[in-house]
């Protein structure tokens, strides 16, 4: 019988600026006995990557710029918020309806450029995504080597909204010691057809599956994820983000 | 520890049309000593519903109108596919490159309008999505309920692109049993602030997860997920599409 685990680490503290999240995680996992090991995925939700990384603003350190200003105005929104989402900003997709839809400098499209005011510790402050997802997940991956031996694929996620659809899902924002995207051009299915779908996204789906454990409200922001034969080498979060060439819906 | 298992259920054969999906099911399960319970999430390919349901279509049998004849010709498409999938539309939401994003009659946006010439058994014939996911969700929950007493719920999945985003991902497209959603506005998270991201699209977080079960070269298109607390309910996979007014990627 074929299963994938999905294993939520408890227990992980609040997360303060030069926190060692490699250091938490390996101790909530040993609090609940379980052995990390290599083929596992650390899925680990971006909030806490970007406290432990200092990616927090004080909102009553930024000085917003007319265009900011103007915008809050109109939305009733907090002109130094707006400031902070245009300077994480590469470019504005869509702005309507009081809704900033962003391209990241990462080249992630979602709302607000990833600044998020939940979760944080002091209000009136916010979080930015990490600088660089990928190498935030590749610190926490060589960490548990370092410290385990064993060497697991690790996920950093954030929560965005879709097109044409409801609701939020967890999407992968950075990637460490594997392939976020498998290929089966080339392959064919039992029936001798050959495969037309050819790339899934499977890092984007293990943060989706991941998301079913952590919950918004519960303290659960790394996932283990076990039984999944992922595709193993170095992989980056960019191989998820559509060449602007081929994207219709830019 | 909390806990989420996707589990694959093998052994499902070759459907064709008229054949139970749910009895299928229920045998596989047996034969792999799995007892379903309510609680469970089963998780179901398109293509097999769609087979069940005889929405296979021969390509020999459709005449192509002009407008396709002509687009097949510019883009080296079959025009009787390109019939096929104009007939499946509400409506063409972009047509570049040599792709078609439809919205199906059922609302959703996807390629080709949810048509889908691979894993077919008989090369030059198509499947189309079910003609109602949600009702044949219901069907299988049903049946599944009278044979064993258990009420589990039901999502039919299929493989959609995103924009933005390479690779395709699963998503819920029928839903029986639960709420595609989950709602959390008004509550707070442990530091006692309000949640911003209220709504989190549960049922195409299943969607993806049991994908890394059913993989796409093997014969696994039912998983069952299991641990995992939805929100009971009698929801629609309607509630999941956007309300066109708020949609700002039409």
């Amino acid at each position: 019988m074929s299963e994938v685990r999905i294993i939520g680490l408890d227990g992980i503290p609040e997360v303060r600026p030069g926190d060692d999240i490699a250091a938490f995680i390996l101790e909530a996992a040993s609090k609940q006995d379980l052995t990390l090991e290599s083929g596992d995925i650390i899925v680990i939700t971006q909030k806490v990557i970007s406290k432990a990384e200092g990616r927090i603003v004080d909102l009553d350190d930024v000085e917003p710029g007319r265009f900011a200003t103007d915008y809050a105005e109109q939305w009733e929104k907090d002109a130094r918020l707006v400031e902070t989402v245009l300077r994480e900003s590469a470019r504005i997709v869509r702005m309507d309806h009081g809704v900033m839809i962003c391209e990241t400098k990462h080249g992630l499209i979602c709302a607000n450029a990833g600044v998020d005011s939940s979760n944080v510790e002091k209000l009136g402050t916010v979080t930015l995504l990490p600088e660089d997802p990928d190498e935030s997940a590749n610190e926490v991956r060589q960490k548990i080597e370092e410290a385990t031996g064993a060497s697991p694929a690790v996920i950093i996620t954030d929560t965005f909204g879709r097109p044409w659809r409801e609701g939020h899902v967890n999407f992968a924002i950075g990637v460490a010691g594997m392939l976020p995207i498998v290929d089966y051009a080339g392959e064919f299915d039992p029936a001798g057809y050959e495969i037309k779908v050819t790339q899934m996204a499977v890092a984007d789906e293990l943060a989706a599956a991941s998301e079913l454990m952590h919950g918004k409200l519960s303290r659960t922001p790394v996932a283990v994820i076990r039984g999944y034969e992922y595709p193993a080498g170095s992989g980056t979060a960019d191989e998820l983000l559509r060449d602007p060439e081929r994207d219709m819906f830019r």
